[in-house]
């Protein structure tokens, strides 16, 4: 059903010499660094993941199985002084795998390229064909779902944390991915956002199908139900996943949506009642375990403060994966409870 | 912007001996007669729209600019039986219209005679390309939904009789079609069903661009915001449509969730409430006016009754567009004020 990626990986790191630019190369080396055998960049790169530098051939030899494209550029295309990286990697063996907007199919040279060594190029952003429309049946097994009061501010690296602490406590626990780069570091998944409407909630209910009554699904989540351009795939997503559990992930200070800024960032306490009173219509005991806080940008009594203010405004456990410890573990209970 | 269609229409029945089939063709003659010069089937049919039978040459003399089909078989596919009929229009110089699951372009012998003949295979379930991602800001102009408590129970019937009832009112008043059949009565619009989740608003938006203040844009509802497949599709219309009035749409006696019968179909007050607090984001002033029943199964005496009961248990004007008179009256009154 998922797509499900060539693996290990060659992480691909272009000319880059901007970090922001290699978060996707980031995620995979913190996430799935068994899936990682090395980066490959060329010259001008100062960006480096810390994983062994190898070349296609070396990395072949070493057992990968596909490059996958480990950075962004500002317009989401391929550059052209990539071409002859992404040549001599299909040429070495490897696979390609891109998660831009831009489709590596969509350039003939790489199309070409591909049939003459027999080569796939894997476009993570392309749903799978032949989704259904969602029936709404109830699925076995536990589901959790990270929502948010905006985009880009932690579900994904929340579910991550939450999948791993979940196995660490003995459960047993997939991450679901749903948007590109969760995609790569799961090595399968779909791309909500590129579903088309109609079936985006029959998208969420085939990533994640009846499963063991004591599994856990824990499902990244898509923009936030309060999104003005976003919520549609958001309440799909929580139709479709039908969570169990859910944990709201917020950044404190941010107070205007992204790239919104007409848009006030709604408060926790709004999500958590809209996210139930619209999850409810596909799982009717739908509950919220917790709030999870990006404080990237705070210092650590600062954080761990405010961890306890919020705690005790909205009578539930607070904390940040990133920074673990008790208020993370008070949070991992309540979910598992 | 929106897909433009070629008109007026010749309407293509195929061999259909089921009226049920044909509401495409039905929906047309109703609601655009303007655009329909005739219709054209095939031998065995005994569905007619009463319009008269002309010959893809005559219709073509006759002004015709493209040949629109106008009924739909189970499978939602071309039968190879209308191939000749296809050709016929094409060769006697006109476009051809589908609004099916399958595309005319995927048919090669299609494809073939239209680039022979210099015509256009145009597929109104296609959206437009290029779509951008809403940016919820606020447009000019004044803008009405119908929104519902299940799919298929009147949401296109009602925005087709409020805008023509605001015309009648001296309004200047625009329908805005969102599904294959209002597209094809409007001569244009995007099939909301169509379009990529991420970028579902933002069709919404485009839509329904900047007005002059007084004009009213009149928008197809789709799904509920409350159903387990679609609710995604009706919260982006809703916020990218940005509505000052809605109409709820509802079938007395439908108790079960159309083709989901684990739901039950909600009560219009849960819709009235949600869509008020789902809308107001991108619309802050956001006010329901009253209730559209399809009455269309009940007797006349016991429709005007229910109007009555209904209008007073919600407090606000309830009618059937299809019956019109008074209650109906009552409504148009309340979105206009």
């Amino acid at each position: 059903m998922n797509v499900l990626l060539p693996q290990p990986y060659l992480l691909f790191l272009g000319e880059t010499t901007e970090p922001g630019y290699a978060k996707t190369a980031f995620g995979l080396r913190d996430w799935s660094p068994q899936r990682c055998l090395g980066e490959f960049s060329l010259p001008g790169a100062t960006v480096s993941t810390g994983l062994p530098f190898l070349t296609p051939v070396q990395a072949r030899n070493a057992g990968a199985r596909a490059m996958v494209i480990g950075v962004a550029n500002a317009g989401g295309f391929i550059p052209q002084t990539w071409i002859g990286a992404l040549l001599e990697a299909m040429q070495a063996g490897l696979d390609l795998v891109g998660g831009m907007h831009a489709r590596l199919r969509d350039i003939p040279v790489l199309r070409d390229a591909a049939m003459q060594y027999g080569r796939r190029l894997i476009d993570v952003r392309e749903p799978p064909a032949k989704i259904p429309v969602a029936s709404g049946r109830r699925r076995t097994g536990r589901r959790l779902l990270t929502v948010g009061t905006d985009c880009a501010l932690g579900k994904k690296y929340t579910a991550l944390a939450l999948a791993r602490a979940f196995q660490a406590h003995g459960e047993a626990a997939t991450f679901r991915a749903t948007g590109q780069t969760g995609i790569l570091i799961a090595g399968g998944g779909i791309p909500m956002d590129a579903v088309v409407a109609d079936f985006a909630a029959g998208a969420a209910e085939l990533l994640t199908p009846d499963a063991d009554p004591t599994h856990w699904d824990v499902i990244e989540g898509q923009g936030s139900l309060l999104h003005p351009a976003y919520a549609g795939v958001s309440l799909a997503l929580l139709h479709g996943s039908q969570p169990d559990v859910f944990v709201v992930c917020h950044e404190p200070g941010r107070d205007r949506v992204l790239g919104h800024p007409d848009f006030a960032v709604p408060d926790v306490l709004d999500v958590i009642d809209l996210t139930i009173r619209l999850g409810s219509r596909t799982s009717p005991h739908i509950r919220c375990a917790g709030v999870s806080l990006n404080t990237a940008k705070m210092d650590t009594g600062a954080a761990l403060r405010l961890f306890d203010r919020e705690s005790e405004r909205l009578g539930m456990p607070v904390g940040d994966p990133m920074r673990g410890g008790k208020a993370f573990e008070r949070l991992v209970k309540a979910c598992l409870a």
